[in-house]
């Protein structure tokens, strides 16, 4: 903690923090990994040293998310975007792609997905009595009858709006519908049950790593769907025939990724990541909430754990808001460029004494400027 | 050099060595990049100092290659096999794509190619009077009337073979075909007229970097060929109109390669680096071809500097000379999977020092063995 604290608290949406203990134990050891006088970045990827740190990987989150063993765990190439593309490349074979929109993220899949078949863009956010964004529930989603898959993301950074439920697609549809989910900046932050869903995936660079890298957790049987034109880098059968080794991998973010999932593990797991971010989460809101100077537009039912953004109540404060934060070591915290105002993430790496110490800054900001 | 010499020498054709100083200075950053309390894999791809460094790596590798305004300098996600299938995907419109395949890697390239339009598969290597391996002379290639482009790799690393000349499309077409090469395992090791191609490009793990990021040369005129219901992390031109800032890029390795381009910079460029691959090459290839225990199979005329496949006279040595070799800290020097014996890869981060370390253990363990 110690040493956190001398580096300030990164509050930035993504690349995110990562835990110093990891950035530590990756400096330590960046010229001389396992004592080979190599780094984990000069080494076949088909070595015995490097295959067992990504197998390691492998197991580590498989033991964090519980993960079934009929479901396969990638490490794919790339980022989240590729994921617009890949997931229908990889799944639609006829119908409609039921897609729900509930922010930027989700809506630029929408768009990359319209290339590959048709698609049902379904609106998901609603405006409650107060003019604050709140999420539709399931059961007001207008499905279609011919669904080939369901997509959704369970948190949208730039909204600041999360599921605290997983759909259940059997009640929805009253069949069996792949459930798909962009977890790119919510995984690993509370235990989920793999089981509900049909493929999962999720960018490194919030809640697993750097980026480079996106982890995949598919269901076996939706791995031969895929149409054999596909580019074979853009076909999940491709890792999972080969153990995501197929060609090199990005080393790198793979080897950062397995730091942090064992982190993860060293502090308790997936239900102790859930524990810290509700206190996190309520230790800010609390203070907003309270406050007549800061202002976040959600309702209470759908605000993110993850991406707080707040207004300030003179937003022509807010450029000196973030460059006194920043004397104070609070980095990262302004708003998406596409929304202006500010934003803070609360990622696993960032610590209580993190909010605590944005919290604090805050109050005196408002005391000073209010 | 003393530092490189403590780490011994690392000869793996790839992911392969870095120059040690960089891997230093990449360590004595880590956490605090910039004096920014945070890495660089830590802050936004957006923030100023970011798009700093990634617009001073483009220009760095601009300089280096002498790069004509008329040509983009992509920081592609993914890697090498990625391209296989961007190239025809962004390229192909009609009439016949001719690739010339000189070993594993562009065989690879014609087997994806396949998938997305008709392929000209040209035999590109042949056996000479003492049963070496040889380049067939451009001249030899059996070219379609109808190339819309012509694909090769001028060097190969698992067959050892390189191109001394850039084939001149206008002569052999007796029109402008473009022409698009995969230098993953040579690039930046000697000056090239960057005006002969059409499309360059190479994976980051052998002269550039780490892998998660592919370095793409492309003419502007090539850019608009793409189909827009190719997936838009596959389209160059998403690259190109958004500084391959269209989403997060492979932070790190970006990082990396903007680092080893400074670093060639700073040795003299690729003029210092052709010298320095060519004394490299000859002190390795004279020691083989005057000793009776070690063979290089390939055709004084196709060898490829970075790249040295050899073979011990009794192959029962095999694994006895790379323990000794390890002992003596010479690694990696298994040659690929796919052919067995030994390889040496001589990318511009190896010193001729290490050159002449492995000379002498080779010269050590024949007397000893042979």
């Amino acid at each position: 903690m110690q040493a956190q604290e001398n580096f300030g608290f990164n509050f930035s949406a993504g690349p995110a923090m990562l835990p110093v203990s990891v950035m530590l134990d990756i400096q330590k050891e960046l010229l001389n990994w396992q004592g080979l006088n190599r780094s984990v970045m000069e080494i076949s990827h088909r070595s015995a040293p490097y295959m067992a740190m990504m197998s390691e990987a492998e197991q580590s989150v498989r033991r964090l998310l519980q993960i079934p063993s009929d479901y396969q765990v990638l490490f794919v190439h790339g980022s989240a975007s590729h994921q617009f593309a890949m997931v229908p490349m990889n799944l639609y074979q006829s119908g409609t792609m039921d897609y729900v929109d509930t922010g930027t993220w989700s809506c630029k899949a929408v768009a990359e997905a319209k290339k590959f078949g048709k698609v049902n863009h379904i609106q998901g956010l609603k405006m409650d009595n107060n003019s604050l964004t709140e999420l539709k529930a399931p059961n007001e989603w207008s499905l279609s009858d011919d669904a080939s898959f369901l997509y959704y993301a369970p948190n949208e950074t730039i909204g600041g709006v999360e599921f605290a439920e997983t759909p259940d697609t059997q009640l929805l549809y009253g069949r069996s519908v792949p459930l798909v989910a962009d977890m790119s900046s919510n995984i690993l932050s509370k235990p989920i049950d793999v089981n509900q869903f049909g493929l999962i995936y999720a960018g490194a660079q919030k809640n697993i790593g750097t980026s480079g890298v996106t982890l995949v957790i598919i269901r076996d049987d939706l791995l031969p769907l895929v149409d054999p034109k596909v580019a074979t880098m853009l076909q999940y059968a491709t890792y999972a025939k080969h153990q995501s080794l197929y060609n090199t991998p990005a080393v790198f973010p793979v080897y950062v990724a397995g730091k942090v999932f064992k982190w993860i593990e060293d502090c308790g797991g997936l239900a102790a990541m859930e524990a810290l971010s509700a206190r996190k989460a309520q230790t800010l809101y609390d203070f907003i909430d309270q406050s007549d100077f800061y202002t976040n537009p959600i309702n209470l039912n759908s605000r993110s754990r993850m991406n707080v953004p707040f207004i300030l109540a003179d937003q022509q404060l807010d450029a000196v808001f973030l460059k006194e934060a920043e004397k104070q070591k609070l980095y990262g915290l302004e708003g998406h460029r596409s929304v202006g105002g500010m934003r803070a993430s609360l990622y696993n790496a960032m610590p209580i004494a993190g909010v605590e110490a944005l919290v604090n800054f805050m109050k005196e900001f408002a005391l000073n400027h209010g």
